[in-house]
């Protein structure tokens, strides 16, 4: 069943205002197993709100809208629906009752502007505010059903949950099911290279990407008869897209890459020791982000001066004299000298050249050396990643996490 | 002149994605001057972005579009274009060299759905992407210049700035004019108690607020005859806001603020040192993210175990054991242990409790003690900070360096 979401306000078409209420509200939707099709946001103007409310109506079953339903000169929701539906505004005696009790117990009068909230179109269907002085309306247009909520996200909420699921409920389909994977390792179009020919194989499913640097999701939506059937076809193309991406698909939609290295190292009973350099505390942060990292990070030592390489991880300075700061030289004594003085069991490093500065023919810009430390010795990966310098920082600290995590399997 | 934006993708119509690229562009619009009327979202269905678009032709002089660029079977923008305007799609060769460098520098191979990102619209006119592989491209679609770019934020940004502006500035009424501050330190509504009655006084200006945990952005936006003199109302009015906050306004909408806290430092001929617990490296991933970082700060040694506190940083385990690790005394001697093993000026400690274990009725969760070391000698300030895990960690971050700028003021 398709259904669109309506925006009403200009503080969102002049991008005043993230409109979350929009994201909010199609997840909503989308869970409840409704096709949302369009999102769309109008500014205060009360021709162009009834135009938009007749074209949706023509399209789709339910339309959702919230915003300017408040006591400003430029909420005009309740007059704009009115003259779509060709109807007249009439006041509700107990919606204006139960504002003025709102009202009067907040040590306030009931002026007319508040008392306009109880004014509603013709014949509509009241949503009552629980937690605010606007009621909501629904009322059909061009045969589609539309609901009409307040634009302040707790009203909203409450009043979409309480009064407008139960009503469209029921006209939801829930014949989809999704799931989403995250990757890393591998850019979008060689993701979606390798799943090329799913869709055919599982007719009904549609693959979907988004790419947040350095990662891609991959998302897995099937659609059937039944929620049912649904799910199982998705459960079988899933089991198809793993398969081709087993070497970068590391969790699914609720996992973080930090997160899974981290658990990777704690389910093993390793403890693990840092020492960057070019990504300044980026990795150490991706770690402590996650809850439970103290039960295996024992330090991560930001040695940015070289100073600080040698007098807290006990790095000779001829070497960093002799190879650069920037050499898998350095690397591997970084990851050897946190190594010692922490006595973790693994220990990563990274010393690079994030930009803007510092770069030579040699040594461009985005050149990275990463060690990895352990009581088997140490190994040493130059990289070169290309971007500015935070993509620069961002790249290789997960391509450190990823060695930390193939050094503990 | 009126404009809309539309942005193309099932992951914002079915609300997996905040839709910050419109928020963006709508803001970026006006304040060109353009009455941005429309923000639209479909889904990847190529005869519904082709419908709309259509539709905003027919109403709007410029619209924005963005997402379904990319080299995956979801990316159906540029064809709904052709068939919107009623042409077919032709490979442009220059694009498609500029892809193959591109590809070839990242040690790739060029495949059919990369090349398939120089495709675009017979007479398009092509809108190169200096920062990914996917151009952009302009038309124009019942009567409306139409310009379509990737969803990517950066590169959207880049080639909207770079390229859509320098077409479309002349079309824009320039009787506006905005100007953004960034503060840290008030709640929202205080920020907005200070700035009371501004709008009354400049007749003509709009306070906007935008908040962005733990800063809150205040705008300025005046409309006046003239763009002259619209500039010169924003001007005025900006310097009362900036009188009203000036303990908290920082800087302005490029700023960071640990930008200008290592600005500070560093016009202050000063050394850094940080030793953070609780936070995790998430203090020097802020102020390394900054180009010039390397020129203040020497070390930032994220102590997360007891072990690393003592022999990183020299302190007495009897420390620890009689106050806690998270105590006003072991916070003072973390910041006098990383100012003596890196000899720096000024050095910031910080540790607490982020959740969301760890907690005790003495020390709830949210607890951070701070300390700041300089030769003066050593000053230790005690926060208790609410919200989630991640809040208490950036809440943390942004107070230790609040702390650093003010000792180096």
């Amino acid at each position: 069943m398709t259904c669109a979401v309506l925006c009403i306000g200009t503080e969102l078409t002049r991008g005043e205002l993230v409109n979350t209420n929009a994201t909010w509200l199609a997840s909503a939707l989308t869970d409840l197993g409704f096709d949302v099709i369009e999102n769309v946001v109008v500014d205060d103007e009360a021709s162009r709100i009834a135009a938009t409310l007749e074209r949706l109506g023509r399209s789709v079953r339910v339309i959702v809208c919230t915003g300017g339903l408040g006591p400003t000169t430029d909420d005009l929701t309740t007059q704009a629906v009115a003259s779509a539906i060709g109807v007249k505004t009439v006041r509700d005696e107990a919606s204006l009752e139960a504002i003025r009790r709102r009202v009067e117990k907040a040590g306030r009068a009931l002026t007319e502007s508040l008392s306009s909230q109880a004014d509603f179109p013709q014949g509509a269907d009241i949503l009552v505010n629980p937690v605010g002085t606007a009621p909501g309306f629904g009322v059909t247009v061009s045969g589609a059903s539309a609901f009409f909520m307040p634009g302040v996200p707790r009203e909203m909420q409450r009043m979409f949950e309480d009064q407008v699921v139960p009503r469209i409920r029921t006209l939801a389909t829930r014949n989809a099911h999704q799931v989403r994977l995250r990757t890393y390792g591998l850019p979008e179009s060689v993701v979606g290279e390798r799943l090329a020919g799913v869709e055919e194989s599982f007719p009904g499913v549609v693959i979907g990407y988004r790419a947040h640097f350095p990662e891609i999701e991959v998302k897995v939506l099937a659609r059937a008869g039944s929620h049912e059937a649904a799910r199982e076809l998705c459960d079988r193309a899933t089991t198809e897209v793993r398969a081709r991406l087993s070497d970068v698909v590391y969790g699914d939609v609720d996992d973080t890459f930090a997160g899974i290295v981290g658990r990777v190292v704690r389910n093993k009973g390793l403890t693990l020791a840092i020492a960057e350099s070019c990504t300044g505390g980026l990795v150490g942060h991706m770690i402590t982000r996650e809850p439970g990292a103290s039960e295996f990070l024992l330090v991560d030592a930001v040695t940015y001066a070289n100073s600080a390489k040698t007098r807290l991880l006990g790095i000779d300075e001829e070497v960093i004299r002799g190879h650069g700061a920037v050499s898998a030289e350095v690397a591997a004594a970084m990851a050897e000298g946190v190594r010692r003085v922490s006595e973790a069991d693994v220990a990563l490093s990274l010393t690079g050249i994030a930009g803007p500065g510092g770069g030579s023919a040699a040594k461009p810009i985005g050149t990275v050396f990463i060690a990895i430390a352990t009581a088997d010795g140490t190994t040493v990966t130059e990289k070169h990643f290309p971007g500015d310098r935070h993509q620069i920082q961002i790249a290789a600290a997960y391509a450190g996490l990823d060695l930390v995590r193939r050094a503990c399997a």
